[in-house]
């Protein structure tokens, strides 16, 4: 694949989010000025990102909104719909699973596992919580896309070793342990916990003025 | 503040769990070593991280497990609690009310607001939701350290910019949009919706072997 830089991708995100909006409300075209703002960043950096995909738009017009969005969706892979399995059905994964935010933009979660007998059986929002014994046999029958790892961290990479073995080749992981897997696999982390020591971190050793 | 870099804080906090799972076990000492495969990263690093912040340990004889994580925990800010408010209750957000883990780790959550009529009055955990319109009244009365936005993307940023107002200082966004913040204010960002499309554009510009 070409490189392209995890913060282009992100960048190209949040430019595809006020791409939709401006659909929404009707409007053809937008500036490289507006699309800056949404995106944090530099109109020329905006018209870096996007040259880098293709010529779009005509010098003093902006970008054509539907044409631009449809694009973005593309190159981002959301012009398909993605199948996801969570594994960890505590508060943060059974969360996850009745996130409508993840449907809207194409990402299916196909099933929950979880190894605490209290919470198999359990469904949410159509999706019923499995015992993780049965990871196999499901990513066999599945085939989903994407797994995301929400279990404790000493049980994460054992998991996450599961889920390549079963042919997953992008996670989510939630775990606050760093994994280790295969190149062809790709891994995003979110960790909740270690973003607010980052905060708890930067407001312990902050000189008050 | 000194100068310290994000990577850096984010891998003392995985050694410090490990180090408080060794705490658990009754171990005395810990290797830079052992310390590495669980921060994902070589014991060189390790030995950098942590003479950053004085000297520990004797050559040879590995890190005093209690003396370390108290030490970390000092480092971390994490020797005392944390008062949080969360905006927005919708599913992320009521999740984040009632996860154990913040606790754990010293984070309280002191009140919870939505502009959802049927949302106010629920309570999570012993947290109530209140109206998004008392939120300057509990700021001023709670006088919480972090306020966590989870409100849709374009209600954000005028999220923020009244908790910061309100003498918040630090952070956690988990809308999909860049938020702009004095350079006094800590922030950070977890974008779910984001590294789900970062996963898609990766396995959509795969290269197939």
């Amino acid at each position: 694949m070409r490189k392209i830089a995890d913060s282009t991708v992100r960048r190209l995100s949040l430019y595809l989010r006020y791409l939709e909006e401006f659909e929404t409300e009707g409007q053809a075209t937008v500036s490289s000025e507006a699309l800056a703002t949404r995106g944090g960043t530099t109109s020329a950096q905006v018209r870096k990102d996007l040259s880098f995909f293709g010529s779009f738009g005509k010098r003093g017009l902006g970008y054509p909104v539907a044409e631009l969005s449809t694009r973005l969706r593309d190159i981002l892979g959301l012009s398909r719909r993605y199948r996801l399995v969570v594994v960890g059905a505590g508060k943060i994964g059974s969360a996850l699973a009745q996130y409508r935010g993840f449907r809207q933009r194409g990402f299916d979660i196909v099933a929950l596992f979880d190894t605490d007998q209290a919470k198999i059986g359990k469904t949410y929002d159509g999706v019923k919580v499995r015992s993780t014994g049965e990871l196999e046999a499901v990513l066999s029958t599945e085939k989903p896309d994407i797994g995301v790892i929400v279990v404790p961290g000493d049980q994460a990479q054992a998991v996450a070793d599961r889920l390549v073995e079963g042919g997953v080749r992008a996670i989510l992981n939630f775990a606050p342990a760093p994994l280790q897997v295969p190149d062809d696999v790709s891994l995003k982390n979110v960790n909740l916990a270690l973003e607010l020591e980052a905060l708890s971190f930067a407001l312990a050793n902050r000189i008050d003025d």
